[in-house]
C-alpha cells in the first residue's frame, strides 16, 4: 500500500486540523464556531503553466497552516489516515499566530 | 487558535462597518436605507498573474473603506470576531468623506 | 457617512436623468415613451487590464450623458441620494444635442 | 431631449427599412416574405480591442444597408423616432443592388 | 429590393443543392438517403481576427460545393430566392467528384 | 453525386471497422464486448490555428486505425456508403497490432 | 484485433490496481476503505499545445503509480483486458512507497 502521495499540477495535500471541542479552561466550544476548516500543508504539486508557457508555482508551501474553503476538496485515504486534496486557487489564505 | 489571516491571490479581508441604527440626533434610520454594506480593508492578497505572466496587484489596500457587493463574500471567524473575504474584482469602489 | 464613491476597475457611477412627465407645453408624455434610461456620469474607475497587461481605459468620462441598458446596474445610496453603478461595457452610447 | 446617439464599443445604430406592403404593381406582398429585416447604418462605435490590445474596427460603416439578425438588438427612442442598436458581430451582411 | 448580400466576418452564403428525387434510371431515392445537405458557395465574408490580431481567412471559397451541418444556418430571402448563411467553422467539408 | 469529401478544419473522415460477430474459431463474441468502436482514417482536414496564429496539424493521418469515442461524430453518406466525421480532439488514440 | 493503444493528446492509458480484499494477515479490508482507485500508467499521449504553440508534455510517465479521480475516465477493452483512459489533468497525483 502506497504511503506517500505527490500531488500533480497545482494540487495541495492537506491534513485537516480538528479544533478542540473544549477550550483549555474546559468551556465547550459551540460546535459550529467556524464553518471554515483549517489544515496543515503536507505536499504541493509542481504548479501550472499559463497560456503562454510561463510557470505558475503553487501559492502555498509545505508546513503552511491554511484556511480551507467550505466546499470542494477530495478525500484521500493513505493507509488508515485521511487527507484532502485541494486546488491551490481554492485555498482562502494562510493562518498565522 | 490562529489570529491573523493572510489572504491568497486577489482576495481581500474586510471587517464590515455596521451603520448606526440612529443618526446623531436620534432619528431611527430606515433599516433598508442602503442594501450595500461597506467595510474596512484589513489585509489583501499578493494579486494574480494574467495569461501571459504579468502581475496584477489587488485594486485596494489596507485601511481603505470599500463599498461591498450585495452578494458573495465568505464569512471567516478568527477567535470571536467575524470577518469577510472577497475577491477584489467584486468590490464596487472605495468610499471617501 | 461617506459622501464620495470612487468606482473600481471599469465601473461607472451614474446619476439617472428623470425625463419630464410633461413637455414644456404641458402635454403629458406617455409613461413608456422610452424604456431606456439616460444618466449623467459622475465618476469612472481606472479601467481594466487585458490578458497581456495592456491598460484599457473606461469608454466614457465624467460629465458625459449616457444611454443606459434596460437591465443590470447596482443601486447605491450615498447619504439620501440614489446613484447607479454600471460596468462601462454595458453602457450603450453617449447622448448629444 | 438628446437628439444624437454615439454608440459605444462595437455597437451599430440602425434605422430599420420597412419593406413596401405592395409591389409597385400593387400586388400585396406576403407578410412573412422575409423574416430577416434590413436597415440603414446611422452611426458606429469606435470598435473593440482584442486580448492583446490590437484595435478591431467595426465591420460596417455609416450609410451601409445591412441584413439584420432575426433576434437581438435593443430598441432606442430618440425624440419620436425608433432606432435599433446591434453589436457589429450580430449583423449578417451588407446588401447591395 | 437588394439583390446581392456580402456576408460579414466568417459567414458563408450558400445555395442548397436539392438532390434529385429519382436517379437517372428513375428509381425513387429513399427520402432520407442523407440527412446532411450540400450546397454551392455564392459568397464568403472577409474572415475573422484571432486574439492577437492575425487575420483568419474563411476556409472555403466561392464556387466550392460543401457539406452542410444538420442544424444551424440562417435562411435569407433575396428577391424570390432562398439562400442560407453559415459560419465557416460549421461547414463540414468540401465535396469533389 | 459527389464521391469524395475533404474535411475542413480539424475534422477527420473515418470508416468504422465492424468487429467480427464470431472469432475465427466460430465462437460467438458477446455483443457488448467493447462499447468503443474503432475505424480507419480516410481523410483529415488542414488543422486549426491557435489563438496566436500558430498552425496545429491534425493528430492522426490517413490510414491510421483509431479508437473512436462512445458519443459524438456525424454520419455522412457518400453514394451508398456510410462514413463518420469526428473532430480530431475527440479521437481517443491510435490502435496498433 | 489491435493489441496496443497509443493515447492521443494528453490522454493517459491506465491499468487499475485492484486492492487486496484481505491484508496479509487475512483481515478483511472494509470494502469502501478508499473511494479513490489507483493504477499503473501503461502509455501516455504526446501532450498538448498551449494557446501560443508551446508544447505541454503529459504530467506522468509510463510505469508511474497514480491516484485516479472518483469520476471520469473511459473504459477501453483490448482483447480480454480492461483499461482506462484519463486526461492527465484529471489524475490527482503519483503514489510512492
Amino acid at each position: 500500500m502506497a504511503k506517500r502521495l505527490m500531488p500533480l499540477l497545482n494540487r495541495v495535500l492537506v491534513e485537516k486540523i480538528v479544533p478542540p471541542a473544549k477550550t483549555h479552561a474546559g468551556i465547550l466550544l459551540p460546535e459550529t464556531s467556524n464553518k471554515l476548516d483549517s489544515g496543515k500543508v503536507l505536499a504541493v504539486g509542481p504548479g501550472l503553466r499559463d497560456k503562454t508557457g510561463n510557470h505558475i508555482p503553487v501559492a502555498v508551501k509545505e508546513g503552511d497552516t491554511v484556511l480551507l474553503p467550505e466546499y470542494g476538496g477530495t478525500t484521500v485515504k493513505l493507509g488508515e489516515k485521511e487527507y484532502h486534496l485541494y486546488r491551490d486557487e481554492d485555498i482562502m489564505g494562510t493562518l498565522h499566530d
